[in-house]
């Protein structure tokens, strides 16, 4: 059983964590952290985690850049593993957490999602297998808010298909208004927008007379929630360092 | 049975319409028009339209924008309905198509497939029914020795749609390094290339928690001998005047 | 306003249509109806329809085939108009409801979501257009708790196609075991089931070396549920007779 | 430098593999084998491989059943390394085949295409991380001719993923007319047929709210032509043993 303390409890996320760890027979809440107070939930919230007299065995974050020294301070004081789904870090934050690893287990990443991340997993698989026989294409489509473009996952599978083909790769955005074939050391990059679409993305491999196409839809933000909590049980049984998604895919 | 005249008989399109033609009962190959010679046809090839004295009740046209004279010549003498394929036509030559067009019955596309011309006409009813309340994009893929992006049919596409709603639309060709939100304006235009894909379109409409696609994929450039020999045989009925594929399509 | 009766409340449905209810000004939910107790509901709930005291001016039923002789008693009883949309009826309880259409105003459609019910409308003016010459293959995919398949969606689409071509199709569930071609006149329907996918439908139609499909893919039941709300409030106005989504599109 | 003898050199397939071997810079076509004489073939062709004077790194076999005591006595004799992409083998023979992989390499496969065997492993390695979490189901497409299903391939793909999960599931041919929930221990097999599609394979694994896609198309059979040359290259470095795709994939 991991007990679980819930960092940014009453915020969307945070919700839908409590949700997905009451499904389950492996894992529970002991405790929440958010200064807002959700009357639904069936397990205390405390307004900071200094606050908090519960002891976790795991602490899942999905709360907000700017509460993360306390956190981390939280966690190497208690020894207490810390799963970080929040985003939008400084690249000082982020080196801040890779030193905290040392002390303490850390899980870090920048996609929560366990499809997502086998999604990379077999990119670079596929990458690797088809060589340079096949032309590579991402296309990525996400609801019509979403500012930035290509999405961050989108550039996490480029970038994971580009190392593991020895960095060969440019990443082509507009082939418009060019009237030339296109470069064997081409990757190109879709950026589909439209409704509410919660986040889509698909690497094409198209050789001679065949096309691989590797996929994955996320259809609610539940997914993130789901590979936390996985994350959680399985950052319980690890010694200090740095983890991310691919240990949980091995 | 309408007995057919191939222009361009032994290139390989032409080739293609005889074999097409060939798996019919209603239309037949009366003679082939070419200066090469292909000794497998069995039908009479002449170097030239005017070296034919086969009477044909429809010529399909799939040779070159230089034999586009002749062609009208001898259709016009001999009231001969010309379904014409070639591409790569000067805007001059194009005006001299539909000025034949008030003499006899010419039947002129940018694009022969079936599939493709049912495409525009369903994309135009979706976008009449879903209004502004979704969002348009529109993929197409090709090989990769495709010089032009985005494809001829795309733009087809965009601009059929954006008559349909009174040219209130934009095109957009690349998101990238822009961090701002889609504007309801706009029609998203994605060019992939990859392999040897012939040509694939697809239609997004993306509203709220739904999404409806409309998609066309070639799997070899027969569609367009099917398409031209269809509308050979529709045009034997007609009177003069210029066609396309809508009139097929109704 | 319009006060609506929800049959099947308290079940995933009912409660997004009273949520969707509960963010409009035009409507309100007066009583529910269901045999379990939903403690949040701020309306009463009444464990069958013939106990409840409340009159209402539309019933919205998203409950269960069982229930629709109790409905349709009460309905005509109370004169109140009714909106079906449950699915997994017999062929004989589907009779049952067009006769009960000819005393009260009925709204009956597989589908509440806008997006469906044009992609009825564009398979029809497809099959058309591409007559026999192409193959018709459905394919649905539902989540792993739906009891029925292939989904009342699938079967819609293929009745609304087969109707438009002369009702000369068969439907084809399984071709395992059995090593024959296709026939020409078979539309093949496959049921996939998993996870928690909302609903899709796709329409294939496959000719020679090109493929058209139509599809769509609901992202949550929300899309019903607005569907449902705008046909309860269309419906309180109506005469006597059978209606469905085509009178809303218009 | 790879030199390839070719068996089979002047049958559709035969001329295929030339065309892809032309295409590459790291091997080449020294002899042909085959009855009949190629004109347009820029090697030499020998009417049997005892015939043949050439020596070759590879022999790609792509010619008839009957042939395949001359080709091992042959490739015996000379140790040359032998791809055999033929089908339609007696069980006896299949029995010969693997019994000359004690002598000399053999690389023997039911399936050529590199796609479709990186798919099987794909697969694979998505079940084992995904787990029973997600339900997987396997829709294959295609002509209208063919007359088994589902494909072999698609047999092929649930075995494997079958036999990397414990061997725990059954296969679903048909939901229709059966009310019921899915069973966790299902994998769903669709066969969609149609057109003249050559092949598609797609597995699906639905999980909560997210969707990973695997899927291949095959445009034409020259993806087996390109599977078998990778493997000839493959193979010239191998030692005397039974390779497959498997081997390539690693």
């Amino acid at each position: 059983m991991t007990n679980i303390i819930i960092s940014g409890a009453c915020g969307h996320m945070g919700r839908v964590i409590a949700d997905v760890v009451a499904g389950r027979q492996d894992c529970t809440v002991v405790a929440g952290i958010d200064k807002f107070i959700d009357k639904y939930a069936d397990f205390e919230i405390y307004p900071s985690v200094s606050e908090c007299p519960v002891k976790g065995d795991v602490i899942i974050d999905f709360s907000n850049p700017s509460l993360l020294n306390d956190l981390l301070r939280y966690a190497k004081q208690n020894h207490t593993p810390i799963v970080i789904a929040t985003t939008g870090y400084t690249q000082e934050q982020i080196d801040q957490i890779k030193e905290s690893a040392k002390e303490i287990p850390v899980f870090f990443t920048f996609n929560m999602s366990l499809g997502i991340n086998l999604l990379v997993d077999l990119a670079k698989k596929a990458v690797a297998v088809l060589g340079d026989q096949f032309d590579i294409e991402i296309i990525e489509k996400h609801h019509n808010q979403k500012v930035d473009a290509p999405s961050g996952t989108a550039i996490m599978l480029a970038n994971a298909i580009n190392e593991a083909s020895g960095n060969q790769y440019e990443y082509v955005y507009d082939r418009h208004a060019v009237r030339q074939k296109r470069d064997k050391k081409e990757i190109g990059m879709h950026a589909v927008r439209g409704g509410t679409i919660v986040g889509e993305h698909e690497v094409m491999f198209a050789g001679r007379d065949e096309i691989i196409t590797l996929s994955h839809s996320a259809r609610s933000k539940e997914v993130f929630a789901v590979g936390a909590v996985n994350a959680a049980v399985f950052l319980k049984e690890q010694p200090a360092g740095l983890y991310d998604m691919s240990q949980l895919i091995q």
